[in-house]
């Protein structure tokens, strides 16, 4: 049995890009459960583009990470030790939690994993994880696509957006992914059944988007923001919806850069721009984990992992998703089970 | 009886500010109505700033008038000579018509004046015209708005803005206006009843407007976009929505300006930004015809009108719009009754 703990620490707020003297890493003496906690032991942990929000001063949708507190991220967890009743050493949980490699928590901000669904427990920190019911709801709530309709996504080979894809096309909507690779394009058009994969880095935007969309675009679901957001939106049809999920070309950024120039697009086209945040949709979990889990194990829905090993190296992971190196949803094994 | 008729053509497009050789005047034989037409005298033209937006090149919600073609507006009209059943000369007509002392319309573009509002004519193309619609429906249909909540309008002493004010007070709102000179703050405050006004000219405007709402911005009302939009969104609550019902402050620029630098803000609310254009609502606009009049005859709306006398001073007054000397709203006197 363990006695010492370890966790990654937010040292200094980044400006712009994420260094590696951003985080510290700390020992400490492993914390005893007091009555009403549960002592665990955490596998996974989640690496995710909202954590650069949250190590930022300004508060967003969460208070951000003090200077000198733990870092935030969805773990899954072993229970080591419990004190609360309907809790005991090996149940799974999954919840927002802290960098480290044991928590001391209490119930309800983890929670156990959902039964009957047969998948490797990363499925629960990937495509049933926040990132798939980011897809699942906001693009069912927010875009609701209907059959026929065109939907374009950004980051389409990431985690969200691979799913966003999927689910778009299980509702029976023309699915046009943008993307930065042609290796990722061919992934998005041959593996998951996009439509269409346009790659930002090697084509005109506009031209490319519009000659994918014969049709126009009905709904954009934006995890990028800044050009790509401005070109849908010069695409958008009558009644159109704009997702806006994210913005990673915009968090390592300094100054907040300007807004697209054709927001009167939105106007001409009486269209909705909404913004959404998973938190929201906390109590419609378990709803989201099993219809996702469902399609998952009927093979409609795929995910790809990339799972690096080790709380030690989450700090430099974490930086993949910046640049585009991850493959699919990245998460740190911090131990096995 | 008149043998002749003036119109105001489009003579070239805009750069920027519209000038006086933007517009033609010109004269042709009156013409007579078919079968199926009905030949109408126009007594009052809406000026709007919507127009501005109708004389560019680009396809927006409605067809670019045509270089040559004849402007377009919304009009007060009385049959001259009929071929319709049901018309009869002497009826008033209201409804989208162009730039003419005289036009031979057919039944459907134009309709009958609503019985039971012991009004003035011109309140039909005022209060209960376009833009008291376009703030009927905009406020309540996008904008939802409700009792306690804050509301912001921006143009707030014109035409739109008032009566935005004004409504959002009768549902139990927190009313705040924002306008560009001390005369027309004291106008929304004093006289329509707002509870706070904001001079964009001479005060700073995000802290002027944090002090305006300290409760935050629910609805805000968006007829100017630009630094205006960009400030209200700093002050925006969880679920606001930003009804985007016109950009004033665009619609001479050669370019597309910027967007607001803080559209995430609409993320990190989960917020809801809505384009929102009157035509759609024309199926409805006998039932805001009546509830806006009810409130009129009851004295819970009040509004100005500035009325311009003869048809070739329409160019210029139209400009009254962008330089906000307008008092009210804007129509021409073509002819009298």
């Amino acid at each position: 049995m363990a006695t010492t703990n370890r966790e990654v620490l937010l040292a200094r707020r980044p400006e712009g890009e994420i260094t590696d003297d951003c985080f510290a890493m700390r020992e400490t003496p492993l914390a005893e459960p007091g009555e009403g906690e549960i002592l665990v032991k955490n596998l996974y942990l989640s690496l995710d583009p909202a954590m650069r929000g949250w190590m930022r001063e300004t508060k967003s949708y969460v208070e951000p990470i003090p200077v000198g507190g733990i870092m935030r991220g969805a773990t899954i967890s072993e229970v080591v030790e419990s004190r609360v009743a309907d809790f005991s050493p090996g149940d799974k949980l999954i919840g927002m939690n802290v960098w480290a490699e044991y928590s001391v928590v209490r119930p309800g901000g983890l929670r156990k994993l959902p039964d009957g669904l047969p998948l490797p427990l990363t499925a629960f920190l990937s495509v049933l994880g926040g990132t798939g019911l980011t897809a699942y709801f906001g693009l069912l709530d927010v875009g609701r696509p209907v059959a026929g309709e065109t939907v374009v996504v950004s980051t389409a080979a990431g985690a969200v957006g691979s799913a966003v894809g999927q689910i778009a096309k299980l509702k029976g909507c023309r699915v046009v992914g943008i993307t930065g690779s042609d290796d990722k394009c061919r992934y998005i058009e041959d593996e998951l059944g996009f439509d269409k994969a346009v790659n930002y880095k090697t084509e005109k935007l506009v031209p490319a988007l519009a000659s994918a969309c014969p049709n126009g675009i009905d709904v954009y679901f934006d995890n990028v923001g800044g050009d790509q957001l401005e070109a849908a939106l010069t695409l958008i049809n009558l009644k159109a919806r704009v997702v806006l999920c994210g913005a990673i070309s915009q968090y390592n950024s300094k100054e907040p850069p300007a807004g697209p120039r054709n927001i009167l697009a939105l106007l001409f086209k009486r269209a909705r721009m909404e913004g959404f945040i998973l938190f929201d949709y906390a109590p419609r979990f378990v709803e989201g984990v099993m219809e996702l889990g469902k399609w998952v194990l009927e093979g409609k829905i795929k995910y790809r992992e990339d799972i690096v090993d080790g709380l030690e190296n989450a700090p430099r992971a974490l930086r993949k998703l910046f640049d585009g190196t991850n493959r699919g949803k990245l998460m740190i094994r911090i131990a096995q089970s």
